[in-house]
Parts: C-alpha cells; sequence; structure tokens
C-alpha cells in the first residue's frame, strides 16, 4: 500500500518528512511521477488536477490537505465509494480565528489606508472605528467558526452566530438557518467561514449586504464562490458596504487584471488565513491512513450528502 | 476661574461639548481667541506653542491632552509652581493595547506587503511568523504597558516588561533597570512605551537593536525621540531588524521627504494609537480642574523630577 500526495504548487517534500518522521516505514508518493498506480490507496489532495483520481484503482479515501473539500466533492473522476476526509488541526483554527482578528483590527484602525497614505508621504490620522460599532456576525460555527468566536468574544468584542442547525456557544447569540435576517439585523462585520455547498454559493449577495447594520464590513476566508464579486463592488459603491477583506476567490490566484485589486475599500490576502501545518496534519493524516486500511470511521470525515 | 484649551489641530469644540455636558456652568476659553487671561486658572494642552503657558498669571495647573507630558516639561514658559498631569483614560488603555495587537498580527501575517503587493496585482502568500518567534518585550509597565502587557498575554503571547522599578504582573516576567540586556536577550518584538526623560532619549539604538533575540521588530509607540532614527535604517539593512512599525516621529507629522517613507519594512500610522475619547477625558480633566482650585492633589499628577 502506498500513500499519494496531489498538490501542485505545495510544498510536498515537507509532508513527506513530517510523515516519514512518525512512522519510517511509510510508503509515500508524489503526483505527478507515481511508481505504482496499485499501491495506492489513500491520497491527499489539494487544487488536484481533475481526471487524475480515477488513475488508481485501490483508492480506499482521500483528504484534503485543509478544511476545504470542495475540490473534492466536485470532482466527477473521483469513484463514490472512496471516502473523504478533511484536516482540521488546533494551529489551523488559532491560526483563522488570528486572522480574523487581525483583519477586525485593520478595518477598525484604518491600517490599509495608512499603508497607502506611505507611499505618498501622506500623514493624515483616521478616526477609528468604535467597538461597539463592531458586532461581529459569523456564518458557520464548525470547529473553525467557534474557535474564531471564542477568540474575538475573549477580544471583548459582540459575537453572534449563524449556523444551519442552532448552535450553544457559551457568550454568543446563536441563530439557527430560518432565524437569518435577525442574525444579520445585529451584525456590522459579517465573516463568513461557510462550507461551500450548493446552498451556500452565492451567498454573499446584495440583498444580504442591505440586511446588515450600519456600518457593515464583509470579511470572506470560506470560499471565493460564496461571494457575487459584482455585487461586493455595488455594494461598496452604493455605500451598503464600507468595505470588505478577502482571503478567497472564484479564480486564484486572482488574475492580475481583476477589479478588486484597483479598490481601496477591498484588502486582499492571497489564501493565506488557514494553512496546514504539516507536523500537526500528517499525524491526522497517518491515523486516517491506518484507519482507512482496516476499514474504521475516519477522523473528520466528510458527509458526502451534506456537503462538508 | 476659566479653563482654556490650547490645543492647535485637535477638535477642542467636542471636548468643550463633553465638558458643559458635565457641568454647564464652567467657563471654558479655546486659545488663541482669551477673552479673560487673568480669569485662566486650568490649562489643557497638546502640542501648544512655546512662550504661551507664560501668560496666564493665575495658572495653578496644566494637564496634558493625552498620557505624554514631555511638551509641557521642556517649556520654559511654564512656571515652576504651576501643577502638572495627564489623562489616562480607561478607553485610552484599550485602544493602546489594540494598537499594539494589531501591530503585532501585522508584522506576522506581512500585512503590509500584501497591501503593497495588491496595488501591483501581484499574489504571492508569505509563510507567517509563528508565535513562538515572537516574544514579545514591553519597556515601560505603567498603567498603559501593564493594559497592553495584558491583553498580548491574554492573545497567548510571551510577554516579558522592563521598567525602571521593578513591578510584579501576572502571568509576565518582569526586569528591572540592571536587568536589561537579560530583557532583550528574551525580546523578539520591543515595544516602546517609555516616557520621554534624559534617560530614555535615544534608548532605541543600534546597540540595543544587536541585542536582541532573532527575528527582531520593533514597535514605537512612546515618543519620536526614543529612537534613533538611523540606527533604525541601519539595523534594518543589515538585517538586525526584520523592520519596525511606528506610531511617533521626532517630527511631526513627518515630513513628506523623510527617509521612512520609502521603506518598505517600516510601517507608519499618523500618531493614532492612543487618542483621548472626549467624553472620557473631561471626566478626569473637570475633577482635577476642580482639585487644583481647592488645592488637592491631582488624578495623575506628574512628577517633575522623575519626567512622568
Amino acid at each position: 500500500m502506498s500513500l499519494l500526495f496531489i498538490a501542485p504548487n505545495r510544498d510536498t517534500e515537507v509532508w513527506k518528512k513530517a510523515l516519514l518522521e512518525k512512522d519510517s516505514n511509510l510508503d509515500i508518493e508524489i503526483w505527478p511521477k507515481v511508481e505504482n498506480k496499485e499501491r495506492v490507496t489513500f491520497a491527499v489532495c489539494w487544487n488536484h488536477p481533475k481526471n487524475v483520481l480515477g488513475n488508481y484503482p485501490n483508492l480506499q479515501a482521500v483528504s484534503s490537505l485543509g478544511a476545504g473539500v470542495n475540490h473534492l466533492l466536485t470532482d466527477v473522476a473521483l469513484p463514490e465509494k472512496v471516502r473523504l476526509s478533511r484536516v482540521v488541526t488546533p494551529s489551523l483554527k488559532n491560526q483563522l480565528a488570528e486572522y480574523l482578528l487581525n483583519s477586525v483590527l485593520n478595518y477598525r484602525n484604518h491600517i490599509p489606508r495608512y499603508v497607502d497614505q506611505k507611499r505618498e508621504g501622506y500623514w493624515a490620522p483616521h478616526a477609528a472605528i468604535p467597538k461597539n460599532e463592531c458586532t461581529i456576525g459569523i456564518m458557520g460555527l464548525g470547529e473553525m467558526g467557534t474557535a474564531s468566536a471564542q477568540l474575538l468574544t475573549l477580544n471583548g468584542y459582540n459575537v453572534v452566530g449563524w449556523s444551519k442547525s442552532k448552535k450553544e456557544i457559551a457568550g454568543i447569540t446563536c441563530y439557527s438557518k430560518s432565524e437569518r435576517d435577525d442574525f444579520l439585523a445585529q451584525t456590522n462585520i459579517l465573516i463568513c467561514l461557510l462550507p461551500l455547498t450548493e446552498k451556500t454559493e452565492g451567498i454573499l449577495d446584495l440583498e444580504l449586504f442591505k440586511k446588515l447594520k450600519k456600518p457593515a464590513y464583509i470579511i470572506n476566508a470560506g470560499r471565493g464562490e460564496h461571494l457575487i464579486e459584482e455585487d461586493l463592488i455595488y455594494g461598496i459603491d452604493t455605500n451598503a458596504l464600507e468595505g470588505a477583506c478577502l482571503d478567497v476567490f472564484e479564480e486564484e490566484p486572482l488574475p492580475s487584471n481583476h477589479l478588486f485589486w484597483n479598490r481601496p475599500k477591498i484588502m486582499i490576502t492571497p489564501h493565506i488565513a488557514a494553512i496546514t501545518d504539516p507536523v500537526e496534519g500528517a499525524e491526522v493524516i497517518l491515523e486516517n491512513y491506518k484507519r482507512s486500511l482496516s476499514g474504521m470511521a475516519l477522523i473528520n470525515e466528510v458527509i458526502r450528502e451534506e456537503g462538508y
């Protein structure tokens, strides 16, 4: 049996090293140079090319290299019987939570504006946005959303949450699916951490923006397809929104001619909000590799019907 | 008796309104149009011009509009008998602590670099600086330093502190004056919150930078005169420092031809780390105005010999 990495443009050697340190007997292959396709029983994928996963007749399970699994669920080359899992490590949750806190502070303190002013040698203070105009609404209260809500609460923010099934989290007012408008009416800073499914695709649209409490701001660290890009531009131009911070995009890398680059009110980071640490991730992947061989349930197994 | 504001380029009307809401009988003058100089017993100053404070024969006390008092201590026109105080409100402490947390996160997540890349339409992720390479050392453990140390500790940072007299703060290793080198050897991110005195002027110099743990970074939210500007440039160019975040400068506004503006590794904010809220500040100023009339000790009274 062997374990295969298909992760173009990611440093797979670091992952291989981390896995071999835990079990030196592992047989690890790195796509595209695969010596024995029949021996591959487990694959770890990130931005894998289409039509590749059908080439491994004995594939039992596939893990995403991160928390997102949409790239696996939409791959028609992947047989139905193959089980899916994702990697959510403690540091991934902390990293995302800190990225979101950083983004909220950048918005409140006008940090991107000061960086822009610096280029011009221009000194001009702007009044910080007070905390009481910054109720934070988190869409998606899984492990990542819960950890983020907790860090923001710890830092004195009023946090509300919205999820498909109503959650109970200390210190956070949680709304269920049908209470979306109540949730939006409380929210100044909307954070999207939803999984990408048919129901959540395009959820960040103009209609939603208009329902937010003013001043309103968007942070998208879910998936690019959650956002209707034209609506964001329109929302900012018509002052429904103060601006946005985006870490994910429909097309990544974001094309160099994309409209977003030239918008001072849109902060852009290149999908860095949560990068799985290889040493921590290797532990989960190794465990799931072993479990898949013996037919056990996987850690963070994905339910295909739910979409996450 | 009247209370006089001397704060060019600050919105003194907001302060006047906040004070009158607390006591509508107050007689408030706004420099430079002062109707009756003899009636002025209390002045509130920020960046006040030299040679002005000598014109009020019945002046009892002067308050800084913020936490810094160096502008008062160095004013030879201010008679020795006039008592001095400063304004430190709860929101001032919170604001500064959040500014520092924001600056640490910006350094770790390469935020200014991403804003610069945005101008070029350039997508390039950079590995975040891990928390365990970010021991934070705070110079100056007064009210502001203590609140900042506490917020950073709450957010999971290892924090050490240094002050003239050794302090005891839960969760923070505190060093005294003579243990400076031990303190610096622990510190990756050095935060300067010292008062400006003869002994602290120019304290941030190349010799100090070299004693920091690598990777090293400087955040100055004290006073511009704490930093030897040429040494900062030299420290960055010779890789003793990764960079710096500066909120204060020898000359403010920072002249548009200053070397710092063109340095990508220097983040510049226009003295916004801690701006006193007029509603909160008015309470302290009103109380000290009353105390000065009856000869009582002032809140946050400044000891001239100590320099703060």
